[in-house]
């Protein structure tokens, strides 16, 4: 083993909570601790955690994980949203001071943040402060973001969660639409990724696009320019043939000029501290395309179309029934980053990579890797290409990279 | 057994659908079977499926479910929504007349109805007009609705799944509130009724109310008068001592003169063929009572408050986890109809009665019974006093009623 500086560890949680968040915090403090930390002669003395992340490590707000009871642990990883609470901070210079200072007053030289790309960012810049200060301090950054918009990894823990939650919620949805005909708008979480609203997809029976129907008939991601009146002849062919329509669209949905459909009807929206206007907690987006269709679709004089609207909001990132494979991953993302503290990394992202070909009948099989921090910080994913069919669906092979991840839905009966 | 009329029976769905209104139609036809329905010699010589309701009926849109194989009937009963689809028709007399041709035409004595009250209605209207054309057909009632607003019952199968779904949702999100406070709005359906919003207090642990400061920290329902400003009072109490807040509104809360706060703030709103106002399926009111908050509570020049406002929409309805009790009863409630016709009942609406005392150590336990029609159709029932306290929380009385309902949720870990 190289030889590792002595000192606590500090973990924290950071951005939009998961499902299974709490699955990686586990994993780092279940990672560090079956190595021997927290027990005399090891290196690394306490396993402390950060409260709503570095806003409660510049205030002292931290509690020690070091001596947390196995089963409690346990009950934590399965207990959605962020445990230690978490924070929207993005540390400037400044605050990065002040994170020094209270990395010192603590003897923190282990730094585990689990957070999406503006997570990881922070831990970047946390890292190079701590660098040009000649204050040794290692940092992991754990990925976690629902919308699956991190570089280098063939997907992000939490994605999967959230995206079997979108895929059972759409083929629940899509039977109460049948049932009681109309069109149907359901607004997804993902301000610049499509991959949430992408995976309505799966809410489709097996049988895929070879003469199905099955919603959602239409899909909108913000990596295509939306087109409102291409929207609207959209909706309109598949109303007119069958009288009803479902659809899938995200919150994210930009026009040509990559202005945002959404923020603009925002009246009064709100900004966080990274600049971004609150898309999700506001059904605005949803009740517009509703009245534009109700416009647009009801013939002169004659009866209103039903159109109605959802947007899944928060439910989507914390509904406590964790896929299986996303469980494990992010338990397992968390080990590996303790893991790589451990043997001696200075730094570090942990990334998933996929090692059984997408589609096919193997098993699915990943595994995990360490990225340069500056390689995930900050950065945007999108969708590929090859994710996509024309302007307003998903190709077969997004369904054959996310399925595994899903897990079996339960299939319904249908007369 | 009194004689029975010879002839088919009929079984159709009407208004939203549910998660168990499936267990209904699977308990009408197996009950039917079961007592020799559909074999030579027996009165019932088939039972046919109405297609979207009486809509279905006088267009002679029927499904024979006669041959129907057991273990697709046992897959649809785990199905959510109206398998047969559903409708929001009322009949008046010129539709009866049309209902009595299309029963005349496919020979049909025996008339299940699944729905709420309006459908209780529809069963009332037919049955009234049919006893005065002298055409004998006996109509059944079988009671579904997720608002439990049927008088007479203990509750409405298919709100116990419904309810369940609020309570496990108002669970998860009360942790996304605490891990990232601010002020938090989800507006849960119940027209005129507030039994399901109500039921987001079974989100909080069972230490229920002393020291327990779980969300949702406050209720409204419809059975109290909504006055904004109180509301907003209400709000800033508890956010000023926490800084965050998590509240529970009903889609149908209404000012003191009794006019909707959602339906006044809806530009456009539509109205269904009973007069009833849209309410969901839009996210106007969640984000009206969110600018509201935004307003008032930001003090002049200060950040603004972060309030987020999800309206749970039609999922409530369709999550396809059904309560362990609720598919009991609702299969039971249907198989109880057709022991009623089969035992030479001329007409009824079933009902559920609570045979075990609300709160203390008895085991939960139901039986079904069957009321007059008229008892039942288009009235509405309210939540009782008992089950209210002051105007944004519910009694300890409503917890011990709902709490066997909805079933054991997932416990979560807090740090």
């Amino acid at each position: 083993m190289p030889s590792m500086i002595e000192g606590n560890a500090a973990i924290g949680q950071s951005g939009g909570p998961t499902a299974v968040i709490n699955q990686s915090l586990v994993g780092v403090v279940m990672g560090l601790r079956a190595r021997g930390a927290c027990r005399p002669g090891h290196p690394i003395r306490k396993v402390l955690g950060m409260r709503h992340g570095v806003r409660g490590l510049v205030h002292d707000e931290l509690v020690d994980l070091s001596e947390f009871e196995h089963e409690r642990l346990e009950r934590l990883a399965s207990t959605p949203s962020a445990g230690l609470g978490s924070t929207r901070d993005k540390p400037d210079r400044a605050y990065c001071e002040r994170i020094f200072k209270a990395c010192e007053r603590h003897d923190i030289r282990y730094f585990f943040y689990i957070g999406g790309n503006d997570s990881s960012d922070t831990c970047r810049i946390v890292n190079e402060l701590s660098n040009k200060a000649g204050y040794e301090l290692r940092c992991f950054h754990v990925p976690k973001t629902v919308d699956n918009d991190l570089v280098g990894s063939d997907h992000t823990p939490g994605f999967p969660s959230a995206a079997r939650f979108v895929a059972m919620a759409c083929r629940a949805d899509f039977m109460d639409n049948i049932s009681l005909p109309g069109i149907k708008i359901n607004v997804i979480m993902g301000r610049h990724a499509g991959f949430l609203t992408a995976a309505s997809a799966l809410a489709r029976r097996s049988d895929r696009f070879e003469g199905s129907t099955d919603g959602p008939q239409l899909i909108y991601v913000p990596e295509i320019p939306f087109d409102t009146e291409r929207f609207v002849q959209d909706v309109a062919k598949i109303y007119d043939a069958k009288g009803r329509c479902h659809i899938a669209v995200s919150e994210g949905i930009c026009d040509e000029e990559g202005q945002s459909i959404g923020a603009t009807l925002i009246r009064g929206g709100q900004t966080d501290d990274h600049g971004n206007v609150q898309l999700s907690g506001s059904g605005v987006l949803g009740d517009a395309l509703s009245n534009l269709l109700k416009e647009k679709l009801t013939p002169p004089g004659g009866k209103p179309v039903r159109v109605r609207a959802d947007t899944f909001g928060y439910i989507q990132r914390c509904w406590p029934e964790q896929s299986r494979i996303d469980a494990t991953e992010a338990r397992g993302a968390g080990r590996y980053a303790a893991e790589l503290a451990l043997e001696g990394d200075l730094d570090g992202s942990v990334a998933i990579e996929r090692v059984s070909p997408i589609g096919g009948s193997q098993p699915y099989a990943a595994q995990f890797k360490r990225l340069d921090l500056s390689a995930v910080a900050a950065k945007t994913r999108h969708m590929p290409d090859y994710f996509l069919d024309g302007h307003n669906n998903v190709s077969e092979m997004f369904l054959d990279y996310c399925a595994p991840l899903i897990g079996k839905l339960p299939s319904f009966e249908r007369l």
